[in-house]
């Protein structure tokens, strides 16, 4: 960190040649934000961020994220210029080419150095929030000589016209999340044209409202950056920092427009740029001082961790610590017994509620599970009765009151997994998965332990009637993938589908759970869920029909077999609480469940979208039977919808019998 | 419009009266916010508001939106009281039970007064944006005389946290729709309890550097009320009107608390509310003459619409004007010789660009149509020639610059489809359909024209990468009731899709479209698009396997069949461009474009989710064959992505061939 002030131009020239050079490689990509932020970076990170390029797992670093995601050569090239291992240059070279890591927007699962998956706007910004939560819980959880660091963001005007950034800042600011720093690429331009194409807003004010510090600088002017980032620095409050800049900074005859967002300068640009910053050297070579400077900036990083691993050492919470940020889960047989002992019981209650014994279970022995719900806490049934509020107050407690914000809060989940050392789960009305869907995507493609508490699950919601009750959710969430979509039919399952929520390291989970009671039609069978689906019922008589059901309608599932039993037609019943883990089961296993037999009629019932079931029924007798809904539901009382969208034995037995008449 | 001071409040308690007992027999609902602003809504109904509940359809009517749509007692209400036909008592008497109109959130299908479906927070204040925004187009089109009205929205705490409130109130206030007015229902309640649980923002502040501008009332202050309302009525500005209120006003024991949010008061708070508003009438009764005093108002309305109906008659336009409300598209024979010659042509295009084509053609010739995008003007090419921007300065532009605002976009489209007079289309990436998706469902729900032009449908987007790249969204959005998701595969099947979407009048579209240029396939034939699927190559050899596909794999699909027939395996192609219309065609045609023949093996070919695709190959030989991508993409050239994943008659044919010899 003594970098001379004369250096520094030359520093952010680098990222500046690297950045156009490997857009003019790839002829595809986003030269203007990393030569328009290079200057802000260089500053930020010679002189403010906390980092060790030769431990980026660093659990006390600071979190650097680039919300605008598409400037993405800007992180490599600060990744590589200071000494991480990935990237190589040769991945620079091959931006956005397949196999190179260095993709079109920066990928945490390619790059350990990148923090979080950025590019869909605003949800940098939102998952820094949950960084920034889950430091201050883990700060007021372990001290601060474990636990003290910054999270900084660098957002564009697209991140800030996102609307999920209002959610982002809104939580922020009344959480006080005083460690948040938010650098905001003020360029005037967007993809369309100047940004008052279609905004006229007063951005500093509005985060002001939200109880935010404001300071700006001239993001070209290295003094005035400092000056700007050390009163960011100061700030207990969450600081936007405005910084005001020329997109595409360097681009003699570009840049300043929007034809330097997102395309490669060309050959002629780029060689005026050359001609104009006086870089000399050839495209993906650093002159030997500027990279030297560069790589100096670990050092101070680093005499940092090592002073922070002797605190570890010393600490007698350290192994708690450790097991915590290795993400890996406590003893807990006191939790298994109680589950157990659950099969003995005969217990009718709503999954929502289930889920709520569940957490009651769990929460006292998982420390690290942080809860909440985006405004429906007593609907959601989320909160565990040992969890106190998570406040600006008091960042130990464990249930967050998000608001209404159910994309900022599945953000900040993600943002809070990334981050690592707790457990993240949220709740709302499985519908609202609609208000967030890209974030439990993201979720899945980031490969987080997010777990997405989604109930009143089908038209059993009832009265609040269309709006409000989903009908395609469960399935169109089924093909996002690696994500686990969990329907357990009743309170064993429920059990089941939580622990394996748990367990899942790197896959997020949904739990889609019932507003109304279901019986319990599990006694007996351990973990049965972990296999996707399973027999739970087998035909008295000899077998013609196979029922897969899951959720409540499982219930009906098994009605529905006494119903062809008393017939004499056997009937197995196949619930079916995770189609993506059954789907991972082995051939012997699915056929063991699903006989390849066309004399069996096959039939689905699930109070959701027919379309997908046709996997498991189309192939069967007469081509199988799909019971669903693919229309609106209707507001009434759930048992007169179930009544009047045919879901009832009554109404399911005869076309059955249609069926296997035909 | 003479109501005497004195008659307010009675008038206001008979809104608290219907809202607490509709919700106390349905044992269901939310009493509280109806009862918090029945003082604000009476004195909007009575001194602002211009209605005439005999004629709901009145083109220059003000347009009401209860965006905080669980308080549907209050419109149902206020419809009931000034004398629309529906609902009638017994609707509000059966309040949330299976056939009333009368459902948990107000439902425009439902209701012919009710402007639009509310209940998904915020939505109904970013529809109001909409529907402003239609009104000034048409104001400004149609002039003073017959278009000259405003929107009125009644927002919550909930509207104002989801993110989408600011993207619309942006929107807004870079529009200057200052014909547009928020009554924000300021009660300091959410579902979890106080708003300080979750929220610190200084909404005012927020709303001002929006460019809004700002009054505030008691809201149970009806003379206070009043000059609010007229202050906000004669602002140049959007105006937002903070009335603050208690939540539950007149259940003594109840009001102030998040009790009274979403459940009923019971017996005992129903009978003291009763005694604390001096209300004797019983439950569904309305005393006379508070009953004419709500009935009264509509006479003023009565007469300006009286009167606006002379000047219709008067003006030079009035049958053009009756056209575009009616939703009747133009004559447009030049559009169909245009699209029929393009037949004899052989144009190699990415279908976003003929969708570009399309609009060339079109828009000079529906003038109705507004065109935009949420910030990829250049990418999704839906700015066609003839139209100028749409800006504060210039209502007449057709071409609306959303800035980076998805979901404020699509819900904007939604109102400006219900306001009428308009066809509203917007673009952005079809991944980005996710941060809009529930109003895209909102426009199934609501039956609207809405256009959604999503480019950049598959991992033929390239470079980008896997945050960018579609998986599951074609099929995703296959799965919302009411949508027709049409995939065009070619410069042909874009034009019928587009003239398809334009004559869907209440069913909302998807156009999804590639970034990559695709080959015409199609030289003969005139709307096969609206069969949904047909036919495109017939078998030559005996025909062994149909081949289905959509979009850009429509192409690939005869690639594979020309190498099967070259071994003389005899193969169909099937283009699919709109899986539900296919789904509505009758079981002959069906039948005849895939036939039952087991012995036939079908293939189906999306670079998508394979989930879905076995409603129509599961039941085919061996099980049939499903050629997609089930997991993320990745970043590289789109000729890469498709080597890497498979889609190649290369990869296909082995697989092919392997399932016929099975």
């Amino acid at each position: 960190m003594t970098i001379a002030p004369d250096r520094l131009a030359p520093m952010a020239n680098a990222i500046r040649a690297l950045s156009m050079d490997a857009v003019q490689a790839a002829n595809s990509g986003h030269p203007g934000m990393p030569m328009g932020m290079a200057d802000v970076a260089t500053v930020l990170f010679s002189k403010f961020l906390k980092f060790d390029p030769a431990a980026h797992q660093w659990p006390d670093r600071d979190r650097f994220v680039l919300s605008a995601g598409h400037g993405s050569m800007l992180i490599y090239s600060l990744l590589h210029l200071t000494g991480y291992e990935s990237p190589t240059m040769e991945d620079i070279r091959n931006f956005r080419q397949l196999g190179s890591v260095c993709a079109g927007h920066p990928e945490n699962f390619l790059i350990p150095g990148i923090e979080c998956t950025t590019g869909p706007l605003g949800q940098g910004l939102a998952m820094a929030v949950g960084m920034a939560m889950a430091e201050r819980h883990l700060n007021a959880t372990f001290g601060d000589g474990l636990v003290d660091h910054r999270t900084w963001v660098v957002v564009g005007d697209g991140c800030l016209m996102e609307g999920i950034n209002h959610e982002a800042i809104g939580l922020a600011g009344n959480l006080k999340l005083g460690r948040l720093k938010v650098l905001w690429d003020d360029n005037h331009i967007t993809i369309d044209g100047d940004t008052s194409l279609s905004t006229s807003e007063d951005i500093p004010a509005r985060f002001r409202a939200a109880g935010w510090d404001v300071v700006s600088c001239d993001g070209h002017d290295f003094a005035d950056i400092e000056r700007a980032l050390a009163e960011a620095a100061a700030s207990d409050k969450p600081t936007l920092v405005a910084c005001r800049t020329v997109i595409g900074k360097g681009a003699p005859n570009k840049q300043g427009s929007h034809d330097v967002h997102g395309a490669a300068l060309g050959a002629d640009e780029v060689a005026a740029a050359r001609e104009y910053l006086g870089w000399t050297a050839a495209p993906f070579e650093i002159p030997a001082d500027i990279l030297a400077d560069w790589r100096s900036l670990g050092a101070a990083g680093a005499e940092a961790r090592k002073a922070w691993e002797g605190r570890l050492a010393a600490n007698p919470d350290a192994a708690e610590f450790n097991r915590r940020m290795a993400g890996d889960l406590p003893e807990a047989e006191e939790a298994a017994k109680t589950f157990a002992s659950w099969l003995e019981g005969d217990t009718t209650v709503a999954t929502r509620k289930a889920s709520e014994n569940c957490l009651n279970v769990l929460a006292p022995l998982v420390p690290e599970m942080i809860g909440g719900s985006a405004d429906l806490t007593g609907s959601n049934n989320t909160k565990a009765k040992c969890q106190a509020p998570f406040t600006a107050e008091d960042y130990s407690g464990r249930y967050v009151y998000y608001g209404i914000r159910e994309f900022g809060m599945a953000a900040a989940l993600n943002g809070m997994a990334l981050h690592g050392g707790v457990i993240p789960y949220g709740g709302t009305f499985l519908i609202f998965s609609d208000y967030c869907r890209n974030a439990i995507r993201l979720a899945a493609l980031q490969q987080t332990r997010s777990i997405f508490v989604l109930t009143h699950d089908s038209i059993g919601l009832g009265e609040d009637g269309p709006t409000h009750q989903p009908i395609e959710q469960v399935m169109s969430l089924r093909l996002i993938p690696n994500l686990n979509v969990f329907r357990p039919c009743d309170v064993i399952e429920t059990a089941e589908c939580w622990n394996l929520a748990l367990q899942s390291k790197e896959t997020p989970s949904v739990l889609a759970l019932t507003r109304q009671n279901l019986p319990q039609l599990r006694k007996q069978g351990e973990m049965l869920s972990a296999r996707g689906a399973y027999t739970l019922r087998r035909a008295a008589a000899d077998r013609k029909v196979i029922l897969i059901a899951s959720g409540s309608e499982v219930e009906l599932a098994m009605k529905v077999a006494n119903q062809l039993e008393a017939q004499a037609i056997g009937a197995d019943v196949v619930s079916m609480p995770c189609m993506e883990l059954f789907e991972a089961q082995d051939e012997a296993y699915r056929h063991e469940v699903l006989p390849h037999d066309p004399s069996i009629l096959r039939v689905s019932i699930e109070a959701g979208s027919t379309l997908g079931w046709e996997r498991y029924t189309a192939a069967s007798r007469d081509g199988g039977l799909n019971i669903g809904i693919d229309r609106f539901g209707a507001s009434a009382p759930a048992k007169d919808l179930f009544a009047r969208f045919g879901f009832t034995a009554e109404a399911i037995v005869p076309k059955i019998l249609d069926k296997l008449s035909a």
